[in-house]
């Protein structure tokens, strides 16, 4: 049995019993086993928060980055063996395991670069000093430093890699440790990583720690300035929030959730518009980009009623093209879902919209490459449509968490942002125009509910980074059922992780309070 | 009866029943009653969300700010009511009141000013333009706009005035509406200041409402886009955050809760030196001011073991001369406090607490002024001492709200922080010392665990703002025990009540974002 071990307290450690199988979703063979029972919580969160949390706030920002640079080189350096795992964990194609695995590598580089210009200080300051009374002897300037405490990640399933990194890089530059705690089906990747960083000894004692297995008890570990950042559902997100940690504590939590995020045809993009065609190439490749398994993935697609049947018609055509099955095949586009257990779920969530839609394209009953439809956890594409958008409530509640998306018609713009925020909070929204003034009208209108709004027109058609593909540049994140949370965002991911306060006092102490500390620019 | 209406819906509605009797905490007798018995809240929220948020989000920040300023207008114009109402229902002294009433007043003016320089823009740019790619093509702009939905504010008792507009200030000035539900207690002049605004016709319909007595059924009300500003005990707080609205449907939380706030006077500063006389009359103002019932109040007073009987006898000293009663009478320099049962609170404290320190001064035992003992919640000013902090856990946890304090020496700076920190969390220290280059080390020492620092030094002694006075330049609120939220801190207060979004696009539709809005600077 290849138990994997959890790493805590600064030392491996083997959870007991038989632990929970983490299976091939293709092959259906299992792969490595997981378990936390039996570990001190208690103990290693200690140990983090002290051992790891004095290191690290010892450390400058530009010592951190550092930090950084090297945990990138150790996992460029085993690159090969984490797509291999991908691949067998995970059930994605090469092309899928990138997002994930490259993803991470590259959003570590980011911080470690932004990091680097942070300086040698240990607090950021936020803001001018302020006069506090006509005289200016008196002032107050705001600063950030590191909370004193540990971050918790409670990870999804869908990013053991990058899942890790995005919520690890500015947790670490700001110097916070870590406990990561992976999603049980592909933990393994997670695990893996944070071995090997263990191993290369890049990272003080306490930095960095992962638990494999169950959440229970993880919570009951925290105290006041801890902060968690869980991404999964809505359900497991209300348990976390309503936990004595948070909801007594004032544990910070960072939530990510479901989202059912749309993209908009905006009126100017009319069939034969270069406009038209990127929404029909961005439709497809976001809902067969791993599987459709990504938070951020176009679960909507609204267009003026008018094109309703061409954007039908070029999308299932594309999706026609897809084929599905074995990862290893190079002939399959779309590997698996994640397990038996998340076909199920789109099934169900499948079955639920399709009482309120028409199916415009099906590949769900198309044949699998390399791969038995009663072993894989494989599904073809499969878009939906209602010509009902206003009645058909489960299509702007209803998240399928695979390559599902449902087309709808609106009725002027003031009507598709109506539809969009039934969504009731979404990560992302995706607009294709030709019209810059358009565009940046309808960002705005969208921005309350969305964490990100990105725009897609000819102009950037080859420079545009996906609708889905999450940028450290920018924030990721969205309100409402999306969960509330603030991830990325460049270095304004480093908030979550410092306390605010501000100092008041005299103009030569203020000076000093400067002196030690980089303006926190964004 | 004269039962106070309730302002929902965009009218006056009386709540059925006999409602809760507000009394006159000196003199006992009935003032006035509240009910929210059989009021339509989804109706009113509705209402405050659509009607309300519409009007609010058509204008500009510079129209919002004009709001504001007609606000405080009518506030300044009515000035006189209120005094005589917070004497009657507070049991407040003149000065006391001022501090309430003036406060919010001020409030209000600042951001007024602060939004008038906002300008004619409905949404405001968050940091500069990021290059997504490494052609400057494809750019991420994040910006900030209102959320669509109303912020409901349950207010604390001590604070009926200030604790209202320095929440609505930034809240209006966002373009959200607002629905505060004052404490029981005191919710006379809160619901006064409402009707005032309401009769001048100075707000949009739908921007401003006032539910008075239960809090039952409010948070049942909210919905994603909405968010709550909570200020009481840590109790009711769990409460707040457990709630369905916000553990599932992401309604941002602030809270500010208990919070044993530190008073410290460094090393340097001996009995005879300007700096220890201003913290010996900083003590004892802010143990006496609004009878001690302020979120921000010293708690505890951090002193060198070698200074700690000079200490206990110059602040002994100051105390003894607090006259306490009946706040009509003019030699009355400290009135009641809110409640009997309050009174019974703070005395049920004080036997805590003096299980495990010595009574250094009893003020609880001296004679009204004007005030029968078995009615008026009055209670004189005690100081409490333990030379054994780090045993005497109580100290470090039970808020005694009322005139109550408890001095502690310290070995150490390194200790000092340590006893600070045992709060888990403050809203404010104040450190006391001509040392500038000291006040800045311990400000960025204890930084992480407090929301403010305030440091007296005799540089500043005529300019000083006060420990306890919380101004809207800088933050308010703190970590942990305090509740975790973040108030005022001039324009950062905007921040609860917008929605931060990346708009990612070309750069000629991010140029025209960028004209539509301001640069959200702080």
């Amino acid at each position: 049995m290849n138990l994997l071990q959890n790493y805590l307290s600064g030392r491996w450690q083997a959870g007991t019993g038989q632990g929970t199988p983490l299976l091939d979703p293709v092959l259906g063979t299992e792969l490595a086993r997981v378990s936390s029972a039996g570990l001190d919580l208690a103990d290693g969160f200690t140990f983090a928060r002290e051992t790891g949390g004095n290191a690290l706030r010892a450390m400058t920002y530009r010592e951190r980055a550092g930090l950084l640079a090297a945990i990138g080189k150790v996992l460029q350096a085993n690159r090969d063996a984490y797509y291999e795992i991908a691949t067998a964990n995970s059930g994605t194609t090469k092309k899928d395991s990138g997002v994930d695995i490259d993803g991470a590598i590259f959003t570590i580089g980011q911080y470690a670069r932004w990091g680097e210009a942070l300086g040698d200080v240990r607090a950021l300051s936020d803001g001018a000093p302020a006069r506090m009374s006509k005289e200016p002897a008196f002032l107050s300037q705001h600063v950030l430093v590191p909370t004193r405490g540990v971050a918790l990640f409670i990870n999804a399933f869908n990013f053991p890699a990058w899942g890790l990194w995005e919520k690890a890089a500015p947790a670490l530059l700001s110097g916070v440790p870590v406990i990561v705690k992976p999603a049980t089906a592909t933990a393994w990747l997670t695990q893996r990583m944070v071995a090997d960083v263990v191993e290369a000894g890049v990272l003080p004692a306490g930095a960095i720690s992962v638990v494999c297995g169950s959440s229970q008890g993880l919570m009951d570990a925290l105290k006041p300035f801890d902060v968690v950042s869980f991404t999964g559902s809505a359900e497991t997100a209300g348990v976390i929030r309503s936990h004595k940690a948070v909801a007594q504590l004032s544990v910070r939590a960072n939530i990510e959730a479901d989202s059912l995020n749309s993209a908009l045809l905006l009126p100017d993009a009319a069939p034969g518009t270069p406009a038209f065609d990127l929404l029909v190439a961005e439709v497809a490749r976001e809902m067969t980009v791993k599987s459709g398994q990504k938070c951020t993935a176009i679960r909507r697609v609204l267009v003026t009623a008018a094109h309703y049947d061409a954007v039908a018609q070029a999308i299932s055509a594309k999706l026609a093209k897809v084929t599905v099955g074995n990862p290893r095949n190079d002939t399959v586009r779309m590997g698996a879902l994640v397990s038996r257990e998340q076909l199920d779920n789109v099934k169900a969530g499948l079955a639920e919209l399709r009482g309120q839609t028409d199916v415009l394209h099906d590949g769900a009953s198309a044949p699998l490459v390399d791969a038995d439809p009663a072993i894989a956890a494989c599904i073809g594409p499969v878009l939906l449509g209602t010509r009902s958008p206003a009645t058909a409530d489960r299509v702007h509640a209803v998240e399928v968490f695979g390559p599902v998306a449902t087309l709808m018609p609106y009725d002027g713009l003031e009507q598709a942002y109506d539809f969009i925020r039934r969504g009731e909070g979404s990560l992302v929204a995706s607009v294709y125009s030709a019209d810059a003034a358009q565009i940046a009208e309808t960002a705005l209108a969208l921005a309350d509910s969305h964490g990100r709004v990105h725009a897609i027109s000819p102009e950037v058609a080859a420079v545009q980074t996906g609708h889905g593909n999450v940028m450290p540049m920018s924030l990721h994140g969205g309100p409402g059922r999306a969960g509330g949370g603030e991830e990325l965002g460049g270095l304004r991911a480093l908030g979550f992780y410092h306390r605010r306060s501000a100092i008041q006092a005299e103009t030569a102490a203020i000076d000093a309070v400067t002196a030690a500390s980089t303006p926190f620019a964004r």
